[in-house]
């Protein structure tokens, strides 16, 4: 638009977007404002918009994602959760737990230990998605009931992956956050759904995606209405195995260059073995990462998935130590327990 | 079983194992019943299945996907489609068409002149799983529409991807065979749907996915009871960009060593481009696929998707000679399309 | 050059080329003269050149290979091995033989069994490349005496690998095609040897070298004066340790639009196991390969190495049959043993 | 040897391993002398050893690479620089300088910038390995001389790469640490000689090369008698090429699981983006390396070769600042360049 483009003629180019099937994306930006056109084949109809008032010219889009990118939004995403908890901000947010619910006296157990180690979000698996249709596949719905439990006890956020359209109403509803996990970061029907469940998502790289496809897939649920997107390097598919998967950590530069979302690191999937996971925990924090997710089992050796990648509660403890260590170097603040209301 | 328990006993075991939790599978080999505990935790105890009448041992399972397993089922599985159509029985099945529909023009045009050419099943995309939420969908539900029509015309069967659980109701009325595609082979609630459809399911192999990933992918179909499932290389997640995936055609072998489903291969996904896409084609059943799946579009450089990689009609009745000559030469039948009645 | 420039010109510029410090190539291309500059920094003096007499103009240079790429040479290069055995003319050429000379008995004893069956190369490895110092390093200088006996016994022309410079001199002198592995693809000393030693090199692609590279390689032998290069791909690293390695038979079609060097495929080190060996032996000649390399040993579960992917010799003689009939079937001939004077 | 075996007996052990074509090895641990049998096929005559006076058993080996193994070596490996600098000792040591030397005004400006910034080795390429043959290739020996001459100005120690073994020799005497690059780690010949030259080596990882491969390769620097061999992660070939590489950090802890071997990080190949060299260094001295080689150049954007990853003394000196404290937070001292002598 013109800088001296008036309000009327702005809701006009937005009304104008969207009655061509289009859909409209206002940003402001050095005083001036722009308005994308995303989607629709009219957006190649450079004439029809320049002859609307206050439009001064089309220009071509320079990013294939332009919700995520830092192109249009030079400053940092912040994702607030309740009780004061911000992801992006500079400070570092640890999220610990299981792999999968079992029993009650596992998850509470587990989230004392997590959190007077210093965690703030508790994760817990309650679907699970098996690469076997004969493993061990979550708890269900129940689980949903004992993270509001934690919730209440400990006063720690809590975070679950959803597998599917119809269980993303369900978990979103009972936690703080909804994980999309690394098989679904190409499942579009559930993307374009947790763009409409008002509730922050982490989304995790799927095992072979690209940055730039992890960034397409947030920019499905930005685009169907949820800012509120927290990015997850959970390592690669790679040909070394020795470990799990590769721990990409450069993706955590590489999305920090080009997207103004938060991203975080799970180094217990990204290397698939406990003795790995405090090295790499410091590592992603140096690397830049807002946060952690860490599988924390009170007796990894008896879990019931993933129980060789899990720490114990003094191993936990022990790697919080060192990466505040890291994080306080580098001048970022770790994020208490005591920030967070018990109760809240 | 013992060789000699009785019809009862056999009965016997398979209701107590239902009972329990698991899933009881029932196969025969060489003259004696065996009767598989799937899933569950009472597969463990040993004392209490080795007490049923007629029971002689309890071993456990050698492969992680027994209903995929060729162990299991030596023998071929031959997917029948109507008209008289077998995937899997030695004989090369060809599948072509274009990426997306575009319109019926586009659609009948395909249609006919890959008919001509000799294949036996139309594929279009009526929804398509694109990276980018701006890029062109699919047009949806009308396009179900058209593949009816090109089968009343042609006689061609029909395949078309369903993306989610609620779509998947909709394509498996429409269409002879329900694709699930590279991005959602480890969906596991797709997977499980697709398992209660009574339709045969294309299951292509995702970006990553080792062989064994996708026999379990296959497995989750298979145990949820549709025995039709076909599966499909269509390249997997390289290094070297000069194809746009890497077409894993030992993939082929593996399978066929490892289980009893047909595999057929996609050689245009499987490069990207469609001067590669012949020789693959050829390579693909010289090492043993039952069939193929080629994009063909009237007109490549104007397709809305994926146009690099299609080949137009002539270049593809090319292609048909020369797989022909290969499968021929090594002692194996092309389906042709006048086995398949018009109208059927 | 223009097109009516005088030979003294192009001598004059030719000459020019060579006082800069630079490599001039020559090719003559629809009636005219093209004059390569290649390496030095002389090549960006446009105006220096432009000055000589008989010169049209100076273009930059559009693919990084120029020796190898088609660009500059449309017709195949035919590599001519003595005895009249040409690679690369459209014929099948088969190199068969054990990973590692072991001794007498089994050099002779697998050369006229791969004879019989119609290969025309023995390949058996005097010096081998071992992921471990401990592993048998190959009988060395003494298997040299061995190829010589098997040519002179069968007729067969030899290959074997030299792995290192000073090597290379003595198996240049004992074979009629020298190797170059694949560990050794970048070991750029070795290459610009290899270009000076008179006698054709099949150079194998790296375990994770894109293609270009492995022209780029070849530029490194051809440069210093070889122009008898012959390309193998024998996989390449991947994730599914289903396979030793990856077999990427798509580098076939894609070097044979990018360059005129023949290319071989061996599926033996491409699939390490040897039950999917006939396989990808009859899809790389599906594929367009100008040969095959396939590892034959007459006891195979007792070789000293890579027993796992070697054939035993009946099953190499049914592979030969297929592989026949698929390189028939494509209207390719198969250079057969009798070609090939005995004592030649 | 039992515990009661008298050095006589250890003696004879030993000369009979070398009489028999093997390699010994000798070990002390928890009070007791192993002796290893290398290579060779006497190993497998058990009663032969345990006939000889003083052997308690023979046991077969249980790492592939004996001498790299921690299981045989528990104390970490430090190796000792002239002029008191030590690698693998728990410091943290910095090599850096320009890909490639160009100039003497380059050369010298770089080492004292970074000497001024902290680091202790001056890193600088005088004959390079390029992918193309065209690619400029080093300006040869006389960056020797260069060399030698930073080495008297600064008293930083020096490290260059030798391409083959005709070039080891001349390196080996004119540098303080042999660098054998990522496209030779498995360059036999070359690991052979270089673990005869009496001089330090630094490995770096081959682009598609396991751990364990890495760690075989230094088993044959270790094995032909050359004990200081430190490693380098330098990134892996991937699947997205928003890096160079993939720089594979979780290399780090599982060699310094396996190895007693010190393992450095080169985030400046491992990224190929100078933007993105800060963080993954942090990443690498947070996830355990002894240390760092970065790129440094007086002007990037002008540099002979790789520029794009290069840093300019600015941003190499914040770099410096940053991984020093997050050394410093884990308790490690960064051995600054005036523990370097001038001149040593």
């Amino acid at each position: 638009m013109r800088r001296d483009a008036r309000p009327a003629e702005v809701d006009q180019v937005i009304a104008a977007i969207e009655a061509s099937g289009a859909r409209p994306a206002r940003l402001a930006r050095e005083g001036r404002i722009l308005i994308g056109i995303l989607g629709g084949e009219a957006a190649a109809e450079t004439a029809r918009w320049e002859a609307l008032p206050g439009v001064e010219a089309l220009l071509p889009l320079t990013t294939p994602f332009p919700l995520a990118s830092r192109e249009w939004q030079p400053q940092p995403t912040v994702v607030r959760l309740p009780g004061g908890l911000d992801i992006g901000d500079g400070g570092l947010i640890v999220m610990a737990g299981p792999c999968a619910i079992e029993d009650e006296a596992q998850v509470l157990a587990t989230a004392h230990a997590v959190r007077a180690a210093g965690a703030t979000v508790f994760r817990a698996g309650v679907w699970k998605p098996r690469t076997s249709p004969y493993a061990f596949q979550g708890v269900g719905e129940p689980g949903l009931a004992l993270l509001a439990r934690v919730r209440a006890e400990t006063g720690l956020r809590v975070i679950t992956e959803a597998l599917d359209v119809e269980g993303l109403a369900r978990v979103a509803e009972a936690v703080d956050i909804v994980q999309i996990g690394s098989r679904s970061m190409q499942n579009y029907a559930l993307l374009r759904a947790a763009g409409r469940i008002g509730r922050p998502v982490l989304l995790k790289r799927g095992a072979s995606a690209t940055v730039t496809e992890l960034l397409l897939s947030a920019e499905y649920i930005l685009a169907a209405g949820n800012p509120d997107v927290i990015l997850c390097e959970r390592g690669i598919r790679g040909f070394d195995h020795s470990t799990r998967n590769t721990l990409d950590l450069s993706a955590i530069p590489v999305v920090k260059h080009l997207s103004h979302l938060p991203i975080i690191a799970d180094p217990s999937h990204g290397t698939g073995h406990r003795h790995l996971v405090p090295a790499m925990a410091r590592a992603a924090v140096a690397a830049g990462a807002d946060g952690l997710m860490v599988e924390v089992h009170p007796d990894p050796d008896r879990a019931l998935s993933d129980g060789e990648q899990s720490l114990d509660p003094a191993a936990f403890a022990t790697l919080m130590r060192e990466v505040k260590a890291v994080a306080t170097a580098l001048g970022r603040p770790v994020i208490a327990p005591d920030r967070v209301a018990v109760g809240a």
